[in-house]
C-alpha cells in the first residue's frame, strides 16, 4: 500500500518523524513542516492516493470531517487564530508539491504573511452559463458507465 | 431558515440568479461571479451556516463530496484544467467575504493569474511539537461535555 519514496506514506506508517495531532484507521493529521502560520496542520488519507482522481470518496469525506474539526479546534487551541483556511492542491499546476493528497488547515490572523493574488473581476452571466454547461458535462462524464 | 440579506441563501432558495451546476436536498453548487479562472465553482450548504463552527458535520461532508466530484469533473469539462484547488475561508481574517460558508473549487493551468504568497521556511521540531500539543488541546475541548 505505501508508495515507494512517498514521505507522507512514511509518516502514515510511523516510519518518518511527524508531530501528530490526530489519527484513526483511515486518516492521520500532523503539523506541516513549513507552516504558513503556527498551527498549520495537514490531513491525509493513510492509504496512498495521489490526488482527487484516485482518492476514495468516503475516505475523502473523512479527511474533510477531520479537517473541519481541526479548524474548530484551532480556535480554542490557544494559538493565534482569528480565522481558518482550508486548502487543497490537486496537481502541479495547482501548486501540489507532495503527490500524496493532503488538505491544509491553518489559522489566520490580522497581519499574518499569507496572501492571495488573483483577478477578481465580475464575469458576464453569458460566460458563467457557458462554464456551468461545461462543468455539468464533466459531471455527466463521471457518472457515465466506463466503456 | 434563510438569513436576512444573505445572497447565498437567496441563491439556495432560487430567489437570486446563479449559474447552477449541481443541486441536491442539502447542497447547491454554482459558478462564482468573480471567477479566479473559468470554471470556478462554489459549493454551499442550502441551510444557512456562517462558517465551520455552525456547519453541521454531515452537511460539511456532503459539501466536500460534491466539491471532490466537481474537481474531477473540471478535468473532463473541456475547460482549461491542468490542476484543481479547493479553498475555504472561515472568518474575515481568513479572507471570508460572504458569511454563508462556501467551498471554492477552481481549475488551474500554467500561467493562470492565481498566486499565493507565504513564508515557507522549515520550522524546528520543538516548535512543531508545541503547536501540535496546542491543537490536541483544542480537539479535546471540542469533545468536552458542555458545562
Ligand atoms: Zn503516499
Ligand atoms: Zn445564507
Amino acid at each position: 500500500m505505501p508508495a515507494d519514496g512517498c514521505v507522507f506514506c512514511a509518516i502514515a506508517c510511523g516510519r518518518a518523524e511527524a508531530s501528530v495531532v490526530f489519527e484513526d484507521e483511515r486518516v492521520i493529521a500532523f503539523m506541516d513542516l513549513r507552516p504558513v502560520t503556527p498551527g498549520h496542520v495537514l490531513v491525509i488519507p493513510k492509504a496512498h492516493a495521489e490526488g482527487l482522481e484516485d482518492l476514495r470518496e468516503d475516505v475523502g469525506a473523512r479527511v474533510w470531517t477531520v479537517a473541519h474539526r481541526l479548524g474548530r479546534a484551532l480556535r480554542s487551541s490557544g494559538l493565534r487564530c482569528e480565522g481558518v483556511n482550508l486548502f487543497l492542491a490537486d496537481g502541479e499546476a495547482a501548486f501540489q508539491e507532495v503527490f500524496h493528497v493532503h488538505l491544509h488547515v491553518f489559522p489566520r490572523f490580522q497581519g499574518d504573511p499569507f496572501r492571495i493574488e488573483a483577478d477578481w473581476r465580475v464575469c458576464e452571466r453569458r460566460l458563467l452559463d457557458g462554464a456551468a454547461a461545461a462543468v455539468r458535462s464533466g459531471l455527466a462524464a463521471l457518472d457515465a458507465p466506463a466503456r
